[in-house]
């Protein structure tokens, strides 16, 4: 295990011992990655920066927000968090991202692109008003400098009159390799680095520049880093970094797109949803020439590296602009284009304001896509993807798919490319190819029938296999029921919802219990006669842990159902 | 009435004439204005730039997106619309926005900020795609020029490879001045047009810079959107204008900020809930010097002008940058600040996310102060605050809650301060002052009791008086209910609604009816053996109109809640 080394034991080590130090860190991340899963290159390209970081500032005096939160490992092991460094990312262990329960060292938490330079100037200006003195860091990865949020952020720099040290980690790499104007702005400083025009750009937005230097040589950090922190008395100040993500790692360096996210025990991840959509997409578009794809920093987790390959000229990575591409592709299809846009559930809340605003208000054939629905595990609160359900029920034009399958998934995919307004696909990471027939809008599927008085509608993979197993266990007790997939969240199936005789109607959904399928039957029962149960995810941020645990712990607890289901039989 | 004239007809003026027709234009507008509210200082800045856009480009083969939209009078009076101009935002009448329903002139729909360019960028690479071939345009304000999406959409012109032509109509102001380091920046190219390196900038992300002109000046508007049109060939173009917002009414150019949105009739705006947001925000901050204020681009329109001059370093208005807003928000509480936020419901969709992920996520004590809360009105579909109980219904840690009058929105303002979690008040523009008792977290009140077997859960000002004058109407038929006033959507009264004896219970409120109060009441009696009815907005758009007959005509008919409620005393 690591040595962990608090400020003073930093201060006394020589250039050479710390260089030492932070190779030890790095055996440290790898092995504990490997074990555990997390997040890789990320964290080795920093590892020589939070060193010197923690030498050079006092924390948790000193603030530091870390932009995502993915690249907090070192400064997890020098925060008197070395010791359960072995828990990371496990249920009841350390997050791999920071959170203020956790320890003082960690003052914000992210998860998200973008919002540690508004976080930092918030705290510095809280700092001001309330007549403390310590200094707040923002370290920001080159692809959150796409996004939005962050130049909402430089633009109040002369209206918050506060100074903050925005580091710019520029590595080059979002997910995917950074794309777009600003990056090529960044690009061309490490190329021409005494270039004073793009220096004057941030000196406009109110930041003294200091860069490029090398944020993998250590001494180097410390030098600067001293500088800038006397740089600070004047006001804000950007340093430009230069790191290599992987730094030090022969396999990440050569392959940081695919080691940024790592399963634990070096297994790859399944990908089949986004495996699917890569396939289904990519037949589909050979035939209909209209079909454009869009991602925002993310194309290889969904699946869509093939079809950019094989359409390069319909397919686009705008970078981490959630909000941008939703616009987008409601403008491309306002023009006759049929765009998919995929986007993990989690990020797609970015785009909230421009699902309603551009793409339903105008009723426009944009299909959704979105992957890691649910509860996706390991990366805790900031991941889960349980909100969706939710935030896409009351949505006017809306059509919103769940499929039981991923062979259900693909007949889906087909069903949106002749469907003329905007269509949502919500879909778990992995699961079974499975077999399913031709989809119609609005319809469900009954797939166990029973002449019991219970009826459970069960809406995605997960839940219904989850329904199953129920079923499978209630049959041995000598009872049973009715099984549907309940495929569309909008429209419901209301011919299938009429027509059911049962007084018994049970919902299962891995979404927040509250907004989503549970609330549209009871809703559509309203006034009647039926006894309505709906099991979802309980009403609190879900942490980090095994998704099948934590969906069993936080609301989907097949003992519970099976139980209701034995006292409705009961009363009869 | 105004001449419409077309292109050919405008190509025939003189210059002079030219003038003059900009003149007819500006006294239409106006005029209508006066008689039908809506947007005149912003309309009466862009009157030259307009008419010169509509002689040199050919729509609407060629595509213009006016951002926000508030600012297209010009364009619908030379599109087929002058006409009907006189029905600008009555309902049936035209949209004070564009729309793509009303003419084919209209190619895109807006009224938030910040989405034109992202949206031409699309309909650009649609064109190319597709194999047509027109001209694209985004017409863009300095205000909008601070948002995100604009930066990510410029982010974007390197990735998309195609054309547009973006036209920055810099009038220096948002609904208030404009500001931030963005704004800075166009500001010094104002003073010093020739200054290379902010010029680099722009041509750094993609574009042909040409700039600055004045926008008021229609013989140089023609002649540079002529050079801009050559210019196109190469790739996008900014054209950077100076424009005076009210432009040609001495009342607007000097109080351009009080005159951007006008009521009917030289009307003022009644603001009350807004005016007493401000007296109470500005008591409790002085006695508590924890409590500070942020707005964007909205300080008069939320009534925190007077907290702003009284409290200079405790308010923020960061421009048009929501999402920052709430992270700034967020930030400022976890180090021990009090963060009012006031914004409108609408708008706030655009921080959705960060009200998950940085509020909510962190259980920081944020108050969202959420106006022009239900339908708005004569603005239409895009600015109706009818979805925001139901995006606030699912996120754990945030209490939402309802005031039945301005009283009682100053008591939870009040009840705000001391509360260490996330609050958010909803309520519409203008109300009643009223009487209000103090009010806990949770509870509940009883307007009216009956014996009878119907209990009714209203919920803000204009439900309860519309549930009120249901019952006057009912006790007239000799009919009568309980009345409460349901001012708390998270947490409900749990326990006044468990010791509810009466089988019918029925709520109204004045947002989609999916999502939001009905659905946490029935969601409440799940498997009881009450009759739920929930009266609320239906599952669409809501266009223009005035709100009282919008409400009623979209699903808040006091004869239907009335017979309602004679059906449920029948069946007993």
């Amino acid at each position: 295990m690591l040595k962990e080394l608090n400020r003073e034991q930093l201060c006394a080590l020589s250039s050479q011992q710390l260089k030492e130090y932070c190779e030890d860190i790095r055996t440290e991340i790898v092995h504990t990655v490997a074990e555990c899963g997390g997040h890789l290159s990320s964290n080795l390209g920093v590892v020589e920066l939070t060193v010197a970081l923690h030498r050079v500032f006092d924390f948790p005096h000193d603030k530091i927000v870390f932009d995502v939160g993915h690249q907090c490992y070192t400064h997890k092991l020098l925060s008197g968090r070395a010791n359960r460094f072995s828990t990371l990312r496990q249920e009841g262990g350390l997050s791999g991202f920071p959170k203020r329960s956790e320890s003082e060292f960690d003052c914000y938490e992210t998860g998200h692109a973008g919002t540690a330079l508004s976080a930092a100037l918030g705290i510095a200006k809280a700092r001001d008003l309330l007549g403390e003195n310590y200094r707040v860091i923002a370290l920001v990865g080159d692809g959150s400098f796409n996004n939005g949020l962050i130049y909402e952020a430089l633009n109040s720099i002369h209206i918050l009159e506060t100074s903050v040290l925005f580091i710019l980690n520029d590595n080059g790499m979002s997910i995917s390799p950074t794309v777009g104007g600003a990056h090529e702005i960044l690009d061309e400083m490490k190329r021409e680095p005494f270039l004073r025009d793009d220096i004057r750009l941030f000196e406009r937005f109110g930041l003294q520049y200091m860069g490029v230097y090398n944020g993998n040589d250590i001494c180097e950090m410390l030098s600067v880093l001293e500088t800038a922190k006397q740089k600070l008395q004047n006001g804000s100040v950007l340093l430009h970094l230069s790191t290599k993500k992987g730094q030090g790692h022969p396999f990440c360096e050569n392959a940081p797109d695919r080691t940024h996210g790592i399963s634990p025990h070096g297994g790859t991840k399944k990908k089949e949803y986004s495996v699917a959509l890569g396939e289904e997409l990519t037949k589909l578009a050979k035939e209909n020439e209209k079909i454009v794809a869009v991602t925002a920093a993310m194309t290889d987790a969904l699946g869509l590296r093939n079809f950019f390959n094989v359409f390069p000229d319909r397919a686009f990575d705008v970078g981490i602009c959630e909000e941008h591409a939703s616009v987008l592709c409601a403008a491309m299809a306002s023009q006759g284009l049929k765009p998919y846009y995929a986007i993990y559930s989690t990020f797609l809340q970015r785009a909230f304001d421009e699902i309603i605003h551009d793409v339903c208000g105008q009723d426009l054939p944009v299909t959704f896509c979105i992957d890691r629905a649910g509860i996706t595990g390991a990366d805790g609160e900031t991941h889960q993807g349980v909100f969706d359900l939710s935030y896409l029920s009351f949505i006017p034009n809306l059509t919103v798919a769940i499929p039981k399958n991923i062979a259900e998934f693909r007949e889906l995919i087909k069903l949106s490319a002749d469907y003329s307004h905007p269509f949502a696909i919500r879909y778990p990471r992995d699961g079974a190819e499975g077999r399913a027939n031709a989809v119609e809008i609005g319809k469900f599927e009954i797939l166990h029938s029973s002449l019991s008085d219970i009826i459970v509608l069960a809406a995605g993979e997960r839940c219904i296999s989850l329904a199953e197993n129920v079923l499978a266990d209630a049959n041995m007790q000598g009872l049973d029921f009715t099984l549907v997939n309940a495929r569309f969240l909008r429209p419901l199936d209301r011919e299938l919802l009429q027509n059911a005789t049962q007084k018994y109607v049970i919902t299962i959904e891995d979404n927040a219990a509250i907004g989503g399928l549970g609330d549209a039957i009871n809703r559509f029962y309203m006034g009647g006669n039926k006894c309505i149960k709906a099991f979802g995810l309980n009403d609190t941020f879900i942490p980090h842990g095994e998704p099948r645990a934590l969906s069993q712990k936080f609301g989907l607890s097949k003992e519970e159902i099976l139980s209701y289901i034995g006292k409705c039989n009961a009363r009869g």
